[in-house]
């Protein structure tokens, strides 16, 4: 499906940046569910994420499908209620994902850091070489 | 465009990752040019990103769009040279942005460390609350 080369040498194409996690819903859901380790009923994931009910079951769908979430049916109170919770293999992607995040992170606030203490970017001149 | 509910209590609807720039092949070309202030050739953010032609110029559009990068002519050794740099308006919206990612970076290390400090998930019971 992508249709992106894979560089040798190509220190900013983050491939650790899983598309299936990074999207900003699923990347909402995602942290949810791990801050939530017992699941979360659909109407407690719709607030904490501010999704519609169209957004949520789309991407909790996709979600299922890449086996990284499950819909667990319990009982509370004598009450059906159905859940959703981070699956195992999940929790260990979005962990993997995690990884490559904090990369984007530290490679954008090293540059951030090194502009402000040289004063402008305005004030850099480009070298002749 | 956007079909999200914006919540009041929505601690992980991550509204500040600002769709445009959150794109993984857009995030890398920003990554790239905010560490090279002096713009890069188009084959240059190619290869650091490894992206097709394609890519490239589908994304770099979008951002052109956004005023967030410029594509400027200049003459290197006498030779005409098109770089692509990054806007003041594209650094700074850049740099909200990444607070935004540092954000979700916290919220997830958090949780994983008290996860781990308290063993496996799945020693963690539903309580009866």
């Amino acid at each position: 499906m992508s249709s992106e080369v894979t560089g040798g040498n190509a220190p900013f194409a983050y491939e650790g940046l899983d598309r299936v996690i990074h999207e900003r819903a699923r990347l909402s859901l995602l942290t949810s569910l791990m801050t939530h380790p017992k699941g979360l009923s659909f109407g407690d994931l719709k607030q904490l994420c501010a999704l519609t009910d169209g957004n949520l079951n789309r991407h909790l769908h996709v979600l299922e499908e890449e086996q990284m979430v499950e819909i667990v049916k319990k009982t509370e109170r004598n009450r059906p209620l159905t859940v959703c919770r981070l699956t195992e293999a999940g929790r260990q992607r979005y962990i993997e994902y995690l990884a490559a995040l904090e990369e984007v992170v530290q490679d954008a606030a090293r540059v951030i850091k090194q502009q402000r203490s040289s004063g402008s970017l305005r004030s850099l001149k480009p070298s002749s070489a």
